[in-house]
C-alpha cells in the first residue's frame, strides 16, 4: 500500500462501481477488520450498506454499547438482539465442537434474516491477506464463526482489504477515525464467552464469565499480557455465610506470547491474584473458588475449549 | 491420663476381660487412632483380633504398602483388595453426597464380610474423646466413612481410647512402637481420593489424582502446609505433541490453618509451581493443565467436594 489516502479513495470508487445502486450487508464483529471494512464501504455507498451486529449474548461486558456508539453515525446500523435465541439453541449442548457449530449456524441464520430483509445482493467482508493464507490451515478457522459466503447466496463478495496486512488495516482505520476500535484489544475468540465456559452454556455461567473476564482485563492490564481471560471450568464446594454451597470454579489465565502459537503463563504477584480472587468470588453469589492457570502452551492451549 | 505405661496395662487387662475368648475385628484406616487401638487390642487378645484394612483403591500412593509393613507383625491382619468392587459401585455416580454414600455402604459390606468370616462378636474402634463431642456436629462426620456400629450387629463395642485427647493417643502410639503411623501426616478425608475427583470416579481419574497428590505432597513439604492436595476438576483443551487433546485439569491447593475451620491459600513461589506443573502434566498422558487454587476458606472449602 503506497499511501493511505489514495488507497481509501481508490477503494471507495471500486466499491461504488461494483455495488452500483444495489444493497449490501456486512457482519460487524467489533474487531478492527470488519469495522474498517464497514467504514470504507459506508463511505462508498452510504445507507445502501447495512452493517449488522448480532448480539449473541456471548460478548464481553460493554461490547454491544461500544459498537452502538462507534457506529452511531451509520443510520442503517442494525443491532440484532439474539441473546435468547442463542441461549435456547445452546441448551443442553456440552460438546465443544457442537457448541461452536450451533453458534455458527445461529449466527448465519440471524445474519441471513437481515440480508433478506434489506434485499442485499452484496456481502462486504473484512478479509485481510493473512486470513486468506491462514484459511488453508486449521488453527485460526477454528476460532472463527461463520463461513458466511458458502451459505448465504449473494451476487458478489466485496473484500476491499484482501491485500492488506494488519498494520496497514490499522492505518486505514485511523484515517477513517475508528480510534476506539483500533485501540489494541486483546484477541477474543469468535464464539465469544462460550469457549470460556466448560460444558453447557447457561445464563448464570455467562453472567459469571462476563463479570470475571471484566475483572481480569481490568486487574491485569498493567502486566501487558498477550491475552488474559477467565473461564468457568466447573463446580466445587464452598462456604458462603453459614452455608455449604456448590459453586462455580473460575480459572484465571494470563499469558505472554509472540504469535499465539506458543505461550508462557505469566507470573502474577500474590496481592494482585488475591484482589482478583476477592473481586470474582464477591462478584457473584454462586462463585466459590478462583484458581490461577500456571500451564504454558504447550501442553495447555490459551483458551479452554 | 496419668501415665502411659499404666494406661496401656490397664486397657490390656480391660480388653482381655471384656472379649474373653471371643473374636474381635477393627477397621484399620491408616490413621493414628485406629492404628493405636488395633495395637492395643492386639497386645490384649493377639490373633483373636482381626485388623481389617480395606484397600478401596481410593488411597494415596504407597498407603497400602505402608499398612502391610507396619502391621506385618500381626498374623491375623487382613488386607482386602476391594478396588474393583469400589470402582464398579462408583460407575456413573456423579453427585458428591451419593458418592460418599456409595463408598460408605461398600466399606461396610467389605468389613462385614470379614467380621462374619472370623465370627467376630466384638468391634474395636479408635474413637477418641473429641470424636464423641464432634459427632454431635455435622462437620467432621461428613468426612468419615462408616457408622459401622449401627449396621453390623456386634455383641459389644470396645473403645479403649474413648477418654483420650489426640496428643495422648500419640504418646500411647509411641509407646507401642507405631513410629511410622504417628509421623505427622496431613489430614486425609475418609472417602479418600474420591472427594478429590469432581464428577464420576474412574480408574484414569484415580491414576491422575494419585500421581498429582504424590507430586504435591513431595514438592510442598517444605512449606509446611496444614494441608496440600491435588484435585481432578474437569477437562479442557491442550496440545500434546502435534495433537489437540481434551485433557484433565488438575487443581493444586495448599493452605495454612490452625484448626481447619478457616484457612488461607498459601503463596507458593513461581518456580515451585512450575516444577509441580511440569511434573503433573508430564506424569500422565491425559493431563493438559495445572491450576493453583488462590481462594481462602471461606469462601472455598479446603477439599473440593
Amino acid at each position: 500500500m503506497v499511501d493511505v489516502d489514495s488507497f481509501i479513495d481508490e477503494k471507495i470508487e471500486e466499491i461504488s462501481s461494483q455495488v452500483g445502486d444495489a444493497n449490501a450487508v456486512i457482519a460487524l464483529s467489533g474487531g478492527v477488520d470488519s469495522s474498517t471494512a464497514a467504514a470504507l464501504a459506508y463511505e462508498a455507498i452510504g445507507s445502501q450498506l447495512t452493517p449488522v451486529y448480532v448480539d449473541t449474548g456471548l460478548m464481553r461486558e460493554g461490547e454491544t454499547d461500544q459498537i452502538r456508539e462507534v457506529f452511531s453515525y451509520m443510520d442503517s446500523l442494525r443491532i440484532v438482539d439474539a441473546k435468547d435465541r442463542f441461549l435456547d439453541e445452546l441448551e443442553g449442548v456440552t460438546d465443544p465442537e457442537e457448541k461452536r457449530h450451533v453458534i455458527g449456524e445461529q449466527f448465519i441464520r440471524e445474519f441471513e434474516t437481515v440480508a433478506k430483509d434489506v434485499d442485499a445482493d452484496y456481502l462486504v467482508q473484512g478479509t485481510i491477506y493473512p486470513d486468506r493464507i491462514e484459511s488453508e490451515g486449521t488453527i485460526k478457522s477454528h476460532h472463527n464463526v461463520g463461513g458466511l459466503p458458502d451459505v448465504v447466496d449473494f451476487e458478489g463478495i466485496v473484500e476491499p482489504m484482501r491485500d492488506l496486512y494488519k498494520d496497514e488495516v490499522r492505518e486505514v482505520a485511523r484515517d477513517l477515525d475508528l480510534e476506539e476500535i483500533i485501540a489494541e484489544r486483546m484477541p477474543f475468540p469468535g464464539p465469544g464467552l462460550a469457549v470460556r465456559i466448560i460444558g453447557e452454556v447457561t445464563e448464570e455461567k455467562l453472567d459469571v464469565a462476563r463479570m470475571a473476564n471484566h475483572v481480569v482485563e481490568d486487574e491485569l492490564e498493567e502486566y501487558e499480557p498477550w491475552q488474559a481471560l477467565a473461564a468457568v471450568i466447573g463446580k466445587a464446594t464452598g462456604v458462603k455465610g453459614d452455608n455449604r454451597v456448590h459453586g462455580w470454579v473460575v480459572s484465571v489465565r494470563s499469558v505472554e506470547s509472540r504469535d499465539g502459537m506458543t505461550a508462557r503463563a505469566q507470573e502474577i504477584d500474590w496481592e494482585t491474584l488475591q484482589r482478583i480472587q476477592s473481586r470474582i468470588t464477591g462478584g457473584h453469589d454462586n462463585v466459590a473458588r478462583v484458581v490461577y492457570d500456571v500451564t504454558h502452551k504447550p501442553p495447555a492451549t490459551i483458551e479452554y475449549e
